[in-house]
């Protein structure tokens, strides 16, 4: 189930800075061998290559209908969203998709450590929103978007560092504790 | 870390006979809430885009660094690859990329549950070749090739049926429980 989109829209939103910095820490984490998360190959629908096969001429470009990371992380299966806002004061729900939501629920009843990066670009700020956490606000709240108070209440702040530039795996060890704790 | 290859080299030796089999299986454990598994996109490397980024127009294949398929199962996380051959005697352990081998290394000591599915074709027959086992037999082995016996003696046989194709995922239960028995 892949939908159908183009090079704007399937990289605008997604904010080169926080891509980046999350492709330095994953790095970083598989050269020390903390943890093996990639990020998954846009998936490209081929409608023509040269007659040898050799190269693609015609495609296009589709929206990953799952998240865009994943991996290995202490035998638990990780997988992560990264979304951006320029706003100073909430993050809109429409940033994620409606099938990514369908998908956060899914992966959670598989017992996945689910969750999304989320970066307040204008504030210079990175946030853990657990994936229970998410869908919980949404089924709960009447309302557009999650307010930045929210974030500072409820969830795990990341600091930016020199290396790895955006630490996570820290927290991911905190939602480790939690799942076992539950479990 | 991609490989450049092309469309005959990426796709030649995967078989579309069992790569159709583990998809459908696949689409079964999701639609009945089973498993969460997917075969990764294969990696792009674009070259050209059109004006508006809306198409493609040049690129070439590149070839998985990891393995094809990775997923959650009871929170665990799932990665393997599938692999065929037409001989009837053994398997070429050619067949698996060094880069893939490597690979197998990093995610078992991250507490992956990782394998490949090996189908002998002519003889109709397919098994689940454990990581740890492919490993183990590479460094003790001075051999080129696994011998089918070995797969008769040391791998979990799947049986096709009806629906789903191929029922790997009772023989990941199996696996599950021997690395539980382990930790």
């Amino acid at each position: 189930m892949n939908y159908r989109t183009n090079f704007n829209s399937a990289f605008a939103n997604r904010g080169m800075g926080l891509e980046n910095d999350i492709n330095e820490t994953n790095n970083y984490y598989r050269t020390y061998d903390i943890a093996l998360i990639y990020k998954k190959p846009t998936p490209i629908r081929i409608t023509k290559t040269d007659y040898e096969n050799l190269r693609i001429t015609d495609g296009f470009f589709e929206t990953q209908s799952t998240l865009d990371y994943n991996g290995v992380y202490r035998g638990f299966y990780i997988e992560f969203d990264a979304k951006e806002t320029k706003s100073k004061t909430s993050f809109s729900i429409n940033n994620i998709h409606k099938h990514q939501i369908e998908y956060i629920k899914k992966a959670l009843k598989h017992g996945g450590i689910i969750f999304l990066i989320v970066r307040f670009t204008t504030l210079k700020k990175d946030y853990i929103l657990k994936g229970n956490e998410l869908l919980n606000f949404i089924e709960t709240q009447n309302r557009k978007s999650i307010p930045l108070e929210y974030f500072e209440k409820n969830c795990y702040k990341i600091e930016i560092k020199y290396a790895p530039r955006l630490d996570y795996i820290k927290i991911v060890d905190k939602l480790i504790e939690e799942k076992v704790l539950l479990s």
